[in-house]
């Protein structure tokens, strides 16, 4: 069955290919290759005809992709034709930044529950949401049948509010807490740390 | 030679057993094993020992690790033995939120010039930074010597400011817009799209 034996870092490029032509569609282009996509991320067009190959047959020899097409078929694929509800966890700096940022809605996500521990903002207006006491989130959590969260917590909290998360039905964290967590198999975790990117790179300067 | 030839993937390790070893370092621990480590990241012990290897002999065989010798020395491996000076464009939400980071300096950066396009935020304060007109970041990231920069504007500019850091001589960008910016081979650049994780894990879910 196409799809069902995908090496995840293949999965991992599908977004990257998915955010490219979204941007060409926005921008009234209509028809691309895979040597043109390539160029525009850096990846080569072998590999990018090999990953796509992966989920079907997506574009003919010679006359290219169809942008709007494949866009559909990738949203569909990353299971992004559909909106997931996200339940924010955490309400610093950072927590706010997530919380205002308008460019997750139009790519599959919209953040519907915040949450904190502090009782000075526990009940403050943060734009459209009402931050909640983290100490009701499995019950809100579970409630609204809500699937993924962002962790925006500092490290040492990251672990106990995981498992709550865990135990309200969360079956995708992205981590923003400076710290690995522990979760069941069946949990999903990606990591957003920028330390760890900055520290990839300056490994190669002199 | 040591640290010549190490694979990229391995060099994307590195950072994180650092951070946990840190970690276990704060919490007063002295030793410990492939195996620990392991377990606290998710990763196997025998991928840890072989990253390991390619850079020295760290641990002996039934010892384990004296975790603030392999800080240092991973420190020293990634070149956070100094602190990079960072320059950050772009306060909006986020860069607000970057600014803000207490996170930064003890881990070997730290924000020492602040960027926007905006004349309302322009010669405003920030935290400890007074924000600058981007027309003069060629001249202010030369003539400071700084090295590496955080890209924090909206899609459609990243390219354009991307142009003024290579001139400027940035030698490594960690891009926050969602788009892929073209470096010339010389500078690194790596990418936090919160999106592409959250895609890369609602694949997997029903």
């Amino acid at each position: 069955m196409p799809g069902s034996a995908v090496p995840d870092i293949v999965v991992g490029r599908l977004p990257l290919y998915l955010r490219a032509l979204s941007q060409m569609a926005a921008s009234g282009k209509e028809i691309t290759s895979s040597q043109e996509l390539g160029e525009r991320l850096g990846i080569s067009s072998a590999q990018i005809r090999k990953d796509l190959s992966q989920f079907g047959e997506f574009g003919k020899q010679g006359t290219g992709y169809n942008i709007s097409f494949l866009v559909d078929q990738l949203r569909r694929i990353l299971k992004v034709d559909q909106v997931w509800d996200v339940a924010l966890i955490g309400v610093g700096n950072l927590g706010r930044a997530i919380a205002h940022y308008a460019g997750f809605v139009d790519r599959g996500y919209r953040v519907v529950a915040v949450f904190d521990n502090d009782p000075a903002k526990i009940g403050t207006q943060l734009g459209p949401f009402t931050v909640m006491d983290v100490t009701h989130l499995v019950e809100e959590v579970r409630g609204r049948h809500i699937g993924v969260a962002m962790l925006a917590v500092p490290a040492q909290d990251a672990q106990l509010v995981t498992e709550r998360l865990v135990q309200a039905g969360i079956r995708a964290i992205l981590c923003y807490a400076p710290t690995s967590i522990l979760v069941p198999p069946t949990v999903h975790v990606q990591y957003i740390d920028p330390v760890l990117h900055l520290q990839r790179m300056t490994y190669y300067l002199g």
